[in-house]
């Protein structure tokens, strides 16, 4: 008897994931000009001198390589396609006036992969330069993670955020890795990442590290079943 | 000219923390039986294998030293007084029914100090062995630090909860230290540590330290002035 070819299970991953120490993933007022509302820069800010962050932004080489750096690598290997709502997309709500807005992310957004929009309000799916195309729907988190994970072809499936999104996979427990960054500031206002989760440690494993830059890194790995 | 002997400041400080990592500091449903309500001990786990825990339970020597004995040892060390809130001193509401309830403690609590319990419902002061009186008072946070300050002569001044009052206190500007202890469960109901407290790290130079226990240690020190 042949041990038949091992098959990889396919996990769904949330990283890099800033959460204030009072709970908000996200700020209160979100606008063109504030991607984060009055959260600012403030839940991001841990990024912002990693060799991770250089390179996304075409720097040369510098920034830290510590824990921050290395938790955030996990977070961009690995994926084979992307679920993001429709606030992450971008800062409209309702209908869409017109379809010209592409995202946050210029002509070569750094997804390379295809990435699900979840929206109350469809339009054609959108090609981008570098192997992203966002393809909108209008789905349960069940059904359009289905789709996801076709097209990944093996590889694992990046549910990115907004908050809400974040939320919705969790209760309908689909997530088999949370990576949350907790901040230390007080922001007051937003939107909650944890409303309605209540005992969801239960079902994961649970890591915790702090880096120098003041933030935990806790790491909730579901549990083998 | 002679150099006039150094005054120590006297500090406000709240230690040993816990708080969920969505930001419950207590549970919903305190009682007789359940003081921290449906939170039940998750809140306290981290504590139960320290030395200091091992030492206030009158156990002979054992427990870890590591981490977070330390820093609880330092939530033990230097006060002259004490400020609590009625809901940490008893889980009875209202009028006092009589005047049996000394506490959760015992005849000699661990606190040997004198003790000011914020309440609107006034009851004669309770002295105990070990040196610890509770006194009662219904008074702003001001008013009763005044006093507290006084009673300690010279040392600290312990603010050791329940959230509300830790709350008034961070509200007030009161506060000179303010070590959290965030502990990686979604409570989801309960008493809210931070609300109406937006931006209040501003106040405070913040360092975070993880424990093999899981839970970060988040340090909030007064910025000198």
């Amino acid at each position: 008897m042949t041990a038949s070819p091992t098959t990889r299970r396919q996990l769904v991953r949330v990283h890099n994931f800033g959460v204030s120490i009072d709970g908000f993933a996200t700020g209160e007022g979100q606008a063109l000009e504030a991607p984060f509302g009055h959260a600012g820069i403030r839940l991001h800010e841990w990024f912002s001198d990693t060799a991770m962050a250089y390179e996304l932004q075409g720097g040369g080489p510098g920034g830290s390589r510590g824990i921050d750096n290395a938790l955030i690598e996990a977070g961009f290997r690995g994926f084979g396609a992307e679920i993001m709502g429709r606030n992450k997309f971008g800062p409209q709500r309702g209908p869409w006036a017109d379809e010209s807005w592409q995202g946050w992310w210029g002509e070569n957004p750094p997804f390379h992969t295809p990435v699900y929009v979840l929206t109350h309000h469809l339009r054609p799916s959108l090609k981008m330069a570098g192997g992203t195309t966002f393809h909108f729907r209008d789905a349960s988190p069940q059904d359009v993670l289905a789709e996801a994970k076709q097209a990944a072809d093996g590889l694992d499936v990046h549910v990115s955020g907004g908050p809400t999104v974040v939320r919705d996979f969790l209760a309908a427990d689909l997530v088999d890795l949370l990576h949350v960054v907790v901040v230390p500031i007080v922001l007051g206002r937003g939107v909650r990442l944890w409303d309605g989760l209540e005992g969801v440690e239960e079902r994961f494993e649970v890591e915790t590290t702090a880096s120098p830059r003041g933030v935990s890194h806790v790491i909730f790995s579901r549990r083998a079943s």
